[in-house]
Parts: C-alpha cells; structure tokens; sequence
C-alpha cells in the first residue's frame, strides 16, 4: 500500500520542466489528488533553481549516499540540503519512511524523448513502470546500475524512479515536453491508485529495457579538455544501435574517430551536464525483463 | 583596406562552439591565414567559459557602451574585462582601430539555423554579409537595432557582426553546427582578402533581411515568474511568419494564448538567455535593402 507520493522537481535548478509542474500544482494541488493515498511536491534546490543552475557547490542527485548522509564533516550546501530532504522525504532505508514513492523530474539536452531513469528494483517500482509503458507506448526504460550505491533523489524512499524528457536545453522550459511530462505523472497516479485498490491492471509480463553498460568518454588533451565532439551521423540518436564502424566522434580537426565495439544502443548521447562528469554518452543492451512478484526472482531473471 | 580582423569566442562562456572554434585556431592558424590581412582570435570570457556559464556578474556582450567604457567606477569582472578587450581589440570609436573588423561567435539555443545579427551600417560590413549570402544561401541576417547604443564586442571596430547559430543547448558543442560555423568563416576570409584585393566581387544589389521590431516577453507574474511558456506551434519557428490568432503561448493551465498583432516574423523563439532579460522571443519585419557605396544613401534606402 502506498500511503504517501512525492513528486520532486528541480533537483537540478536549470531543467525547468519539473520546477513548473511542481509550481503548478502547488498552486492547483486538485490536478494531483486521488482517493485512497496522498501526492506531495517539493521543490528541491531553491538556490540553484534561483541561479538557474544545475547546482551550486556539487550535483544534488549525486548526494544521497548512505555515507555521505551520515557524514557531519560534510558541510557544502548540497551536502547539507540532501540531509535536510532525505529527513523529510526519507529517512533512505528506513522501515518507516515518510514517503513511500518518490519520482523525481529531469531533463536532459540529449534527444531521450520520454524516458525513464531506474536504479530501484523494487515490485512495485517495475509494475509502476510496466503500467506507464502500457499507457505510453512511446515511453523508454533505461535501467541504471553503476558499480557504486546508487545516491539519486529517488533512492531515499522504497519505491521510485526519475523520468528524464529531452531533448530540451538548460534554462528552457518546452511546452510539448511540459506537457508529454504532466501526462505521465498523472498515469502514475491512476497506477497507485489503482494498484492500491487492489485492480486487476492486465500488465504485460514483460518489458523491454535499456540496460546500462558503460560509460564513454570524449577524446581529450593532456589538461583534460575535450579534443572531439560527438559525430553529427551520432548526434540525437539516443536509444539507436551503434555498430563497429560506425561514426562516433569528430575530431576538432575533421577527423572521424568510429566505434570499436559490439552494437549496443546510445543513451544521454551529448547531454551537457556529463562533459564535467566525463562522458559522451553511455551504452546499453536492449533487454526484456519480466515482471514478477520477488524481487530475489526478478534478479535472476536478468542477470 | 581590411589590415586585420579578430575572431572571438566565448563571449559567452557556455557557448562552446566559438570557444572550440578558437582553440581550433589557436592549435592551426594556417588555416585562417590570407594572402593581404592578418587574422587574429581572442577568447574573450575566460573565467566564464572555465566555469561554463554566460557570464560571471554581468553580460559581456552588453558591457561595450561608451559610456560604461569609461567609467572607472564600474569594477566587476565583466565591466573591467570589457575595458581591456576594448584596448586591445578596440578602441571603440578610434579613429586609428587596432583591429578593423570583429566577427564574434555565439550560439543560441533558439532554432536560428545560420544566422548573423548585425547592428553596424558600414559598408564594409554589408559588403561581407552580401558576399556571405551569396556563398551560403541558407543564412539569414537580423538587423538589430534598439533604443539605445549598441554594446556588443563587435560595436569596437569599425566593421563587424556576430554570428549565431542554433538550436543548441547551452554547455554543448554540435558537431554539425561546428562545421557550418567553421565554414562561414573562411567565406569571410575569402571575401576580405578579395575586397583588400580590389576584386569584382560580383554581389547582388540587394540582399533580404530580417529587421528587428519588437520584443515580445513571456506571461509574467507580480513576482515576475513566467505563467505560461511558448506555445509547442510557435517552438522552433525561428524566421516563421505569426499572424493574427496564431497560438503564440501556453499558460501552466494549459490555456493558449494567441497573437494579436500585425503579421511578423519571430526571432529568438525560447532563447534560455532571454529568460531573465525578459523576452521570449523578438518580432521583426522581412525586408530587402539595398548595399550601395555610401552610408548615408543606404541609411535613407531602409527607413
């Protein structure tokens, strides 16, 4: 049963979609309303959303590691906001969280269309997704596992996931991604509500995802600068087969660097915000996974 | 007698592409040698593009007024960087230039494909836009023109213009609009070594342009929040026509917002920058002009 769902936006202060739907229904809170749970919206970096910046003094969506939560000496704004809102949204692992579900809103400036970021392998997190691809056709699923505790917004409660709408730059606030985003969380709601009801939701056993595999960096100098750009034949193919040979980067000086690899998809491919973090874009594999009632199963249904 | 001409970049420093294009540059200035003038470059923000935003106090493409030049009492970054690069590259209004001619390269995450905004009316600097479209047949040219002295880097010398070119995110370099860019400017190259040369240049009489009318700001709260964004019909209409009714914005509450005015073409359309300037897109009017010897003739042909 879910009792509570949050509904978080500006995470990062330049992806506005997210900040104008959390101000929408802060103002018009009747839209996100259901019967038998209660939807909460938080807006969740003030200052950077004021600056219009992605974060101030270190990515907010990065902070939510067990360790660095429970690290006092840890002092910068991110660092002390993240304690702050996982008292109020989390507490991360506990038995008793304050919010049962939390879906994050972003953007990216790469062509992702409508997408969905998971790292949760939560049953009801997968159903959630499975009713959305339903209702979504279009609707992507890219499954995130780094090597390392997974420290997003989303992690702090037991249930949830990121959407991520794109393509669409910093700073700008588009009206069909606005909207295509809007429509989605309100599917999400229709799920809970219904998946608390205890309704038959006919979900398919099974879903196809983009399963994270590694990530790709740019061809830099010595001092770390970029040396190439993602090819033009590359740019704003997200979720599209690259195989050897094909056309990855293009040097400053004109030259084609291909791709040296099994075919795997691109995903994020030239999203501003991973220059700094070291990547061009990253790689999957399309997979399906089905879904199931244990999570012990439905792990090793995948791996 | 063109005797030398900078290229700048990063006159806004999450602008990659004129960043790139001068470190490019930097590593090969052969390529932007010629037979009868000397081609300098000049990364204009360096602390701005170190940090990858626009600007760090103020807008360094707005601090070239005169008056601003000389007041020393004007100290922030921007402010005293503006009275130095006019030193260098100026000084703004000499009549014994450092550098005769500026080609300032931006960016804009507007869908302005490849587009120059000109403020200056010389001759010289018609000429070269003349030629420019002639050799490229997809640039457009916005004249600008406001209330009050025109500040840009390239208001300095005595000829000059920036180049925009979009849709592209801030923080990101587009291999695609890269190439377009790098392209245009060796047609400026060639066409200065040509005119210094006394070549016929064979230019058309006339060339078309947009001339800037209006600024058009977003629905706006008492705060001066945004309430509604531009219509997903208007989005990525750069050089388009708007007419009367045409849906011009979509408020939060999903409400349309139409045109009302007489038939123009929109610029600029969702420009992140503009956000805080306060317009969401420019109007103008698509007029022809006429490129004739003297500035005082070709002044009286356009108004």
């Amino acid at each position: 049963m879910i009792k509570k769902l949050a509904i978080t936006g500006g995470t990062h202060g330049n992806e506005l979609t997210g900040v104008y739907l959390v101000k929408k229904w802060q103002k018009s809170p009747e839209l996100i309303k259901r019967s038998n749970f209660e939807t909460i919206t938080q807006l969740m970096n003030k200052r950077a959303i004021t600056e219009v910046r992605r974060y101030v003094d270190q990515d907010l969506n990065r902070s939510f590691g067990l360790k660095d939560l429970a690290n006092d000496n840890l002092e910068n704004y991110e660092s002390k906001l993240a304690k702050e809102l996982n008292s109020q949204l989390g507490k991360k692992g506990s038995d008793n969280p304050k919010v049962d579900f939390i879906v994050d809103l972003h953007t990216t400036t790469a062509n992702m269309g409508l997408s969905i970021v998971v790292s949760n392998p939560s049953r009801i997190t997968w159903r959630a997704i499975a009713y959305l691809c339903k209702m979504e056709p279009l609707l992507r699923v890219y499954r995130w596992q780094g090597d390392i505790e997974n420290a997003f917004v989303d992690s702090i409660s037991p249930h949830g996931f990121a959407i991520e709408v794109g393509a669409v730059p910093q700073g700008v606030l588009r009206a069909d991604l606005f909207l295509q985003t809007e429509a989605l969380i309100y599917h999400l709601l229709d799920y809970v509500e219904k998946e608390n009801s205890g309704e038959d939701l006919g979900l398919a056993n099974e879903i196809e995802i983009y399963d994270h595999e590694v990530l790709v960096d740019y061809p830099r100098d010595k001092e770390g600068d970029i040396v190439a750009m993602v090819h033009q034949e590359r740019q704003d193919r997200d979720f599209t087969l690259i195989e050897q040979g094909d056309p990855l980067f293009l040097t400053l000086d004109n030259e084609t660097i291909s791709y040296e690899g099994d075919p795997r998809y691109t995903l994020f491919v030239n999203e501003a915000a991973y220059y700094e973090k070291g990547f061009a874009m990253t790689l999957a594999r399309k997979r399906q996974v089905e879904i199931i009632d244990s999570l012990a199963q439905y792990k090793a249904s995948i791996n």
